[in-house]
């Protein structure tokens, strides 16, 4: 048997060595008896070893140190780190999928670089002309693919069909959810309504063999009426932002309320497991990270805020990528859709 | 002294005519001693006239009925109301703008229809080449102007260099805040990121004599740090109604949770005055309505879901807009601007 190779950027994130190390024991602890992963840790030896000592119990034979000596910290511009790029952890990483010795990379560190490093040195896989980023929201039925939420700036309507395409293998691999319902974000439910893009793509999506189930408006999101919702890079992105940021401001507000009064602590204190529930569902912890689908190679790019639960769950999320083939898939996907990407791309 | 005459539509909101008639006398009410206004209401007058009857003690005198035999439902589309539109509440309430009858209009009603009658019939105001969509939004600081939340589906540059100067000028006039924080919707806080229109934008908006605070990310809209936002018509709507979808299901989250056993129930009830606070706080209520800023004629277009209370401060706000003689500034401050709006166009 094949030993599937992990590499996980140990530098990435705010919390960074320490979160992601913990993560990683985590993963480890929970699968001792599977001899059939490695875990490439990649950054700076010493940190990382110093990391490692906290812990007993878990099996160090699981684990590989890559030594890198500089790191791209969190808001980072590229101009900065793009001289120092190839020491860092992010492109050893990478250049560990690159080269085959790993088969996914997970990191928690800077979004932008990690994208860009990953599209300069990976580049797209077959039939895809440009990866985007995939990210699960939770709704009210359960959860919802958002593709593209920052990959791209600029996307014609051939980029939106692909999106569409490596979100629906994704999610037919990884989650078990057959035939998805793919809706199209726009501002209006009707075929006509939406910018140029929007519209142009609106045709193509449902001239395709999926089921394509029209135009999602922003109010229909959250209420989970697609399992997959397609968008362009700069307006998923405002999308997923405005979410995270008004979901903050909320509890924010709540807190405050809950602190301002002996009546409210008590109330809290009764309501405490409930709210808890609610922040659990809303957690990006749950689903992994986000994924630059469409790359050649499985890149997972966590919450810059990731706790050791999202690293341990990213780790999951890359080794059934890997074990179901879903790149593979993808490529495939795409050669049989019945459009002609040659004809689309000049839409 | 000339009576300032508010058209207000009957027929407009979810639960017309009556929380219409509701708010309207609401108003009247709280300013029983002004001579000064006039409210049109404009709809059906048999139904008018009906409501009416449920109230006394309030001044009648206040009052104007202009009967329309048709209405536009709220999710009516284009093809279906324009052939009747004439005979329609809200295309009556307009044309009561356009004849110098009426100063303002109110409606409650189906927004692109609104919208859509509202430009044809009025046109722009001087130096303006396509009106927006303007919202209130809470944060945790207090309120942000958002425009364009969806009046235009694809706009140029030079169009939203117009927004922010017709945002500031609301601002400084209606809520007093001098020299408003003006910031860019955008996917990063760098001025070399975002997409085309984002870019140029960046580069016109730091030229202008107005306080440009550079971009703004998605983020940072709830966290108040921007006293006015702009972005473009489709990007904007998007992350208006994605956060009215989030917020409500959160609050659906939350009252599911509640109910689910007896002790967060008793939590809820020593919760209950904070989670109102709360829900007022991000009430659009409060705010009275979006203003379809830029046509030569005040609209405001409350939400659908409107109560009394909502009604009462669009007309609020209306009174406030006319006293304040807004249009004309925002003509003004245009024309005053350094700019050269003919270069602007070919940018």
């Amino acid at each position: 048997m094949e030993i599937i190779k992990i590499a996980v950027d140990a530098m990435g994130g705010d919390h960074a060595p320490a979160i992601v190390i913990e993560g990683v024991v985590d993963y480890i602890r929970e699968n001792q008896h599977d001899d059939g992963y490695k875990i490439m840790l990649v950054g700076k030896e010493k940190e990382i070893n110093r990391e490692l000592r906290k812990y007993k119990n878990f099996r160090l034979d699981r684990l590989e140190i890559i030594d890198a000596l500089e790191e791209i910290s969190m808001k980072e511009h590229f101009l900065t780190y793009w001289r120092k790029r190839e020491k860092t952890s992010i492109k050893k990483a990478i250049d560990l999928v690159k080269n085959n010795k790993a088969k996914a990379m997970v990191s928690a560190g800077n979004t932008g670089a990690v994208m860009a490093l990953a599209k300069t040195v990976l580049g797209s896989i077959k039939n895809i002309d440009r990866p985007a980023l995939a990210i699960m929201l939770p709704t009210l039925k359960g959860t919802s693919l958002l593709v593209d939420v920052g990959a791209n700036t600029n996307s014609k309507p051939h980029n939106l069909v692909q999106f569409a395409l490596m979100g629906k293998v994704y999610l037919e691999n990884i989650y078990s959810i057959k035939n998805p319902r793919i809706g199209l974000m726009n501002i209006g439910e009707e075929e006509v309504k939406g910018n140029e893009l929007t519209k142009i793509t609106h045709n193509l999506l449902k001239n395709l063999d999926i089921n394509f189930i029209g135009n999602i408006e922003g109010r229909d999101v959250y209420l989970g009426e697609a399992d997959l919702i397609v968008t362009d890079g700069f307006t998923g992105n405002v999308a997923l932002k405005v979410s995270e940021g008004l979901a903050d401001v909320m509890l924010s507000m709540l807190r405050r309320e809950i602190m301002s009064n002996i009546f409210s602590k008590i109330g809290f204190f009764f309501l405490k497991r409930s709210l808890k529930r609610i922040k659990n569902k809303l957690d990006y912890a749950e689903y992994g990270g986000a994924l630059l689908l469409g790359v050649n190679g499985i890149v997972i790019i966590g919450h810059g805020s990731s706790n050791a639960k999202a690293i341990k769950n990213a780790v999951y999320l890359s080794y059934k990528f890997i074990s179901q083939k879903v790149l593979q898939k993808i490529s495939q996907e795409i050669e049989k859709s019945k459009i002609s990407l040659a004809e689309l791309k000049h839409v």
